[in-house]
């Protein structure tokens, strides 16, 4: 597998975006989930393409960018959607908010695993949700998953929805297609929704693929709604152009009922960056899992040389490692001392879920080596 | 007054937008908001430097885009909004109806003035507000104005919110200072909400300058939430940035209400666009205005030869036209006859409010004046 190679740091120094403008100059960035490779040629050129024409009016390449997903989901996730069967909007987050605003009346509750991507539990408010809180089982030691009898008693006392995280941010863990399974059965014994969000899916490593949502079994497709987009694997999330998934007549039926506005809001060079990810963007991305695969196993290193009390489990997919800080008596929320007694930035754990992620912390390790090397001596260098 | 003009028809083809790419070929699209003017120089650079710094995260620059616009506002508009009461989104859309969630409670009625911009009939809806229409006074012969006894009359009988468009889609009207004063004193009167879309207020012309509205009176500033954006008077709708402006504490508590993710939603592209717009676009803009001038009285002469029967209002601002064409008894909606016999694409007038816009079609004239006339030649030709 060859290689992709993150910029130096005076480039990635001039970029605007989050990661890089939120923190002092002697500070390492390593928080949001953006990556510090440099954009994939094809995607490059297809925008200074577009450019170059003025094509900065309003998308209507939402068929072109589901015909796009189709050849890359087949091609690379063992999928293969109905380009049909997809709705475009703006991205991840708007369209997990409009789904559960069919799937859900104001007041119902929603299932979240934590530790989470925390905007989830934004989301589901924003959508007229009541957070349900149900960790995952296991832990860094054993590996994760779904403690589905907590699941299956909230179902039973009524939760109408569950946000699943596949693969699963910040974890990195990749769910077996038999839980999977076992989820839809439960969804579908209790008329249940699933919105499955899969961002992260192309990120998973060639040795343990991630299992779509809609592949799993009829009572998933029944039961499901998938979001997913180019955005994360190909580092474009300032762009804006997500997928809304369906495979039933449940689904689409939720799909529908979306005001027709959702539609509008995929941005026109989102889904130009989109299609050419999708089309031409895979040798990029083998380069990025290859560099990925290289950072998660030297993080290992690193942390087992200069911090071996610190738990880390090497993810199977993306490049978030959920890192158990406690041995450093750090608080409960060791990002505050690690920002400022090392000088490195990292998500703040109990962001993730209070109680699940206390002491805990999110490193984003999509950058060069020296980088992560550097971030490690810090945090050891200052407990 | 310079002037600047619009791209080639073959390069037009190549775009991938809405507008060219909703009709077969022998079809003169002149129906969605988009401009045929090649994109403004500076907005072009940013672009192409900020992919070749690969600066497709998350967008950091709300700030830099709020300071650009009060740059902006402040010597093309007489008005000094506060930088620190804006919060960005992704589009005037999403603006208006992320205001409006916070405004009215579901199921509370809305106030639009047909003929009207038509997703505004949705983005209520998609509020959960109930639209009321209220019908403009006046019309083309004798101009417009607002039918201020019905809008009272609705908010006596507890109406909460009007969505004002500022200047007006689909007639071109600019509103008087001192009628907006009046509509401000309703809405305070019934403590009501005015969200006030500007996005077509940087293209008034310079004669008859738009007023925004939180200049007019403090029960503006009181009662109103401006919306407003780079989008349409620099072409750029397709890249997704706007802005909500407040301008007292009842709108800044509008405006905190909302969730933070939905200043998330700017794209990247967007908001470097918007900056490059904001603070160098003002030459190429005045080049646009000094071509929409020339085609608005373009058009009154193209439609005083050719269909003198038609009805037409040279337009203060924008580049969209409003025309009555009951005597060519094309019936209700004359965009279907005009789209099959003419292969003109207009916009069918019903959409901007069914009994209004009987009869009635929305032409875009941003575009060069031989297309201008040769729509027009064809539409006669058809009659
Ligand atoms: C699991 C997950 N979902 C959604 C997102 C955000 O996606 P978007 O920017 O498309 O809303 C992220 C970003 O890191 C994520 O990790
Ligand atoms: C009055 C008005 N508001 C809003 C919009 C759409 O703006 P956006 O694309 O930012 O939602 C348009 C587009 O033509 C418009 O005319």
């Amino acid at each position: 597998m060859h290689r992709t190679e993150a910029d130096p740091i005076d480039l990635l120094r001039a970029r605007t975006s989050v990661k890089w403008r939120n923190y002092p100059e002697d500070v390492l960035p390593l928080p949001v989930a953006e990556m510090d490779y440099p954009l994939a040629e094809p995607i490059a050129q297809a925008l200074h393409r577009a450019i170059d024409r003025s094509d900065t009016g309003y998308a209507s390449l939402a068929p072109a960018v589901a015909e796009a997903f189709r050849g890359f989901a087949s091609t690379r996730l063992g999928w293969e959607p109905d380009p049909e069967r997809v709705t475009c909007t703006a991205d991840v987050s708007m369209g997990i908010v409009e789904v559960l605003r069919q799937a859900i009346s104001p007041g119902d509750r929603v299932i979240v695993t934590s530790p989470i991507y925390p905007p989830f539990f934004d989301l589901v408010t924003e959508a007229g949700g009541v957070v349900e809180e149900i960790p995952l089982a296991g832990g860094i030691r054993d590996g994760w998953s779904f403690d589905l009898p907590a699941i299956e008693a909230a179902f039973a006392a009524g939760t109408r929805a569950l946000v699943l995280c596949n693969p699963h941010n910040p974890t990195g863990w990749v769910p077996a297609r038999d839980e999977l399974a076992r989820l839809a059965d439960l969804a579908a014994g209790y008329d249940a929704t699933i919105v499955s969000d899969e961002v992260h899916g192309p990120l998973a490593q060639p040795a343990t693929p991630y299992t779509p949502f809609l592949t799993v079994s009829d009572a998933a497709r029944e039961h499901g709604v998938a979001v997913t987009a180019a955005t994360k694997a190909f580092n474009i999330a300032g762009l804006k152009a997500a997928l809304i998934v369906t495979d039933s007549e449940r689904g689409d039926r939720l799909r529908e009922a979306m005001p027709l506005e959702v539609s509008w809001r995929m941005s026109q060079f989102g889904a130009i960056a989109s299609i050419a990810a999708f089309t031409e963007g895979g040798h990029w991305l083998d380069g990025v899992l290859g560099s990925l695969d290289d950072n998660r196993r030297l993080l290992a290193d690193l942390l087992e040389e200069e911090l071996p009390d610190v738990g880390y489990r090497v993810p199977d997919a993306t490049y978030l490692a959920w890192l158990d800080l406690r041995a450093l008596g750090w608080g409960d929320d060791p990002s505050e001392a690690a920002l400022e007694r090392a000088r490195v930035a990292l998500v703040s754990g109990p962001t993730f879920g209070r109680e699940v992620g206390r002491g805990h912390v999110r490193l984003n390790f999509a950058c060069s080596p020296e980088v992560l090397g550097e971030a490690i001596t810090r945090i050891a260098d200052a407990r």
